[in-house]
């Protein structure tokens, strides 16, 4: 299903000779046949940005995005003015075969290698053999999902549908590099609602915070990181406002979840709530504190619920950003309450840590009843195995 | 040479039964002899502190410590009031048999698993036999620094001699749960120099943040941190104040770059220098979040000097924290310049990997000349396999 699923988008995914894997498809365009354009796009925080997010940023920011190529195989970031001037040569050669007025109607998203420039004839004949393949197919949404690939060991797509048959379809691919701000490497979500740029942009912002920004495979920030928003309106539905705000939502936790699944190496993926703390900002504080610490992520692949790595890593938050009494926190494995008051409760050998989602629920209990939820996944082998010999 | 290295010190190291590991000595003790009985000590920061580190901070701040007890194989760390009356009886025992006026003399360190209670009966019985054994000998300074490791593979110990002869000797263990603040587990220094509480406690706290406070195993904060300053006056000097701080910083350095040698499962030591920043901090920042790159450790561990994991890590330091122009940062990894306005320099195959020691060296190329120096380790399959297994 994928971008294709609402209507008005089509897509192709190719083989164009960008990644070093033979074979692989390594080249998406996804177009918005209209009759809307509207666009909005979330952006990468990191200072070394690659070139195709300076390049789409800029875009992206009248609201009109017609088309968006994506390329796995190399990331163009570290690249300078040479890497640049791919990017735009990249957005004018598509601008021309979709028939754009301009080269700022084509978004561009890279993935892959740091510092080497992308292969630019292979990626400008793939251009012109996706714009061949372009089709408004599951398959061909399928394809681009594929495309864009890299330790991801499978495509993550998401398909909702709103009331009167308006619909909302997108891609992500995400798998190792991802950290709470901005834990996507690239996404492309399409609907075919009827929505301004502005609201949709609103609606992103917010999504993606609830989202892709709670999430954490291993804390380290992408150079690339892009998730973009298109509407076609082909669907003629202006939905209720509140309800597209939520599909959105629903759209990006999905395919959060689905990198969380798919993290590099991982054998749980582990969901951490913090409630009763004194607002959002100090529960979530919290639930990223726990998220990012190695020793209990390679604990729990040894499905060792060690509560000791929770609490020193909940008491490495600071007073004034999360007020709480240590002796009041309940730590709950998996529905066992194995820290009751800051210290040990029931014994973690009555944890069932089999299943391949754990749940840490931590209660700050200081009477209020904010809360936040953040996802990673453990530490493995495997992960330092794919990320001491993946060259990227 | 370890604790025992200054004059007026003697030490026990003895198998009390407080490890699991069968015959392992896991109970050291250090009385200082005097004349003097002037103490520091910094702790950590941890908000779920253990009670030894809650019994210590009170004993420590008349700046008066006349013995110290520490045992491995347990942390005493979120064992509530219970854990906090096991600290104290330890004091109090400790106190009678060294003679001390009040067990408030007496500083308790703990390491090992979080939450239990430790063998209160093997501790006490052991505090006679460590006082049975106390000798002024290098033999006992030893005994001492092996009585305190866990996954510690090899001791820790630190010997230096200033002008006129007063000399100033450590220990100190840790391996993982090793972050910025405080990365030291258990440390104790003594010196025969003729100094004030007061100025101890100013040159220890400058010494770790210089020290301690910049290395990073695994970004993971322990609850049971403790650094001790000992002064035992006998050996007649006064230093000179500036020649006295200078010797703890060296001590403390010493000992730190014997941590991340020893840091789990590690291969490689990586020195991580920033210079070329517009300020000591703001090249500490980005000395920091490169020294807390899972993806770059693993990279070294593989052999691959990534400069892309380098400068993405860089890139998510502030820009109100760290002032520079991506376009200008070099990066050289032992030695050859890989990154070069902010994009590729000479090729990464030149770079030998093959020695322990990693030098990495970024240059902000701001224009000022502050600069920073921190140390981690790469990130391994053994480190998983030891803290997959390890029950802490």
């Amino acid at each position: 299903m994928s971008v294709t699923f609402a209507q008005g988008f089509s897509a192709a995914g190719v083989v164009a000779g960008i990644s070093s894997v033979e074979g692989k498809k390594d080249l998406a365009l996804v177009v918005n046949n209209g009759p809307l354009d509207a666009a909005a796009g979330v952006f990468t925080s990191n200072r070394f940005c690659a070139a195709p997010v300076q390049w789409s940023r800029k875009a992206v920011a009248d609201g009109h995005i017609k088309a968006v190529i994506l390329n796995s195989g190399g990331a163009n970031a570290c690249t300078g003015e040479a890497g640049y001037q791919q990017s735009v040569a990249t957005a004018e050669t598509v601008a021309s075969l979709v028939g754009a007025d301009d080269p700022s109607e084509v978004a561009v998203c890279s993935t892959g290698l740091i510092g080497e420039l992308l292969p630019l004839d292979n990626v400008l004949s793939g251009a012109k053999a996706a714009f061949g393949a372009l089709a408004a197919t599951p398959e061909a949404g399928a394809d681009a999902s594929h495309a864009i690939m890299t330790t991801d060991t499978k495509p993550k797509t998401v398909a909702l549908t709103g009331s009167n048959g308006w619909k909302i379809g997108g891609m992500v691919k995400g798998s190792g590099m991802i950290a709470p701000q901005l834990a996507t490497m690239l996404c492309v979500i399409t609907t075919d609602a009827v929505v301004s740029a502005g609201q949709m942009q609103a609606a992103l912002a917010t999504a993606t915070e609830h989202s892709f920004n709670r999430i954490d495979v291993d804390g380290c920030m992408s150079t690339n990181d892009t998730v973009l928003l298109l509407a076609s309106g082909a669907s003629g539905v202006e939905p209720d406002k509140d309800e597209f705000n939520k599909l959105v939502r629903e759209a990006c936790a999905s395919l959060a979840r689905q990198i969380i699944g798919d993290g590099e190496g991982a054998s749980h993926d582990i969901r951490i709530t913090v409630t009763g703390a004194t607002s959002e900002d100090a529960a979530l504080a919290c639930g990223r504190a726990v998220a990012a610490s190695n020793l209990l992520k390679c604990a729990i692949s040894g499905n060792d619920p060690n509560w000791g790595r929770i609490v020193s890593s909940l008491g490495t938050v600071p007073p004034e950003v999360a007020p709480y009494d240590s002796d009041k926190v309940t730590v709950d494995v998996n529905g066992v309450r194995i820290c009751e008051n800051g210290g040990a409760g029931r014994d973690r050998s009555e944890v069932d840590m089999t299943p391949r989602e754990v749940h840490i629920d931590i209660d700050l209990n200081t009477g209020s009843d904010a809360q936040a939820t953040v996802w990673t996944d453990d530490l493995t082998h495997e992960y330092v195995h794919i990320n001491a010999d993946y060259e990227s």
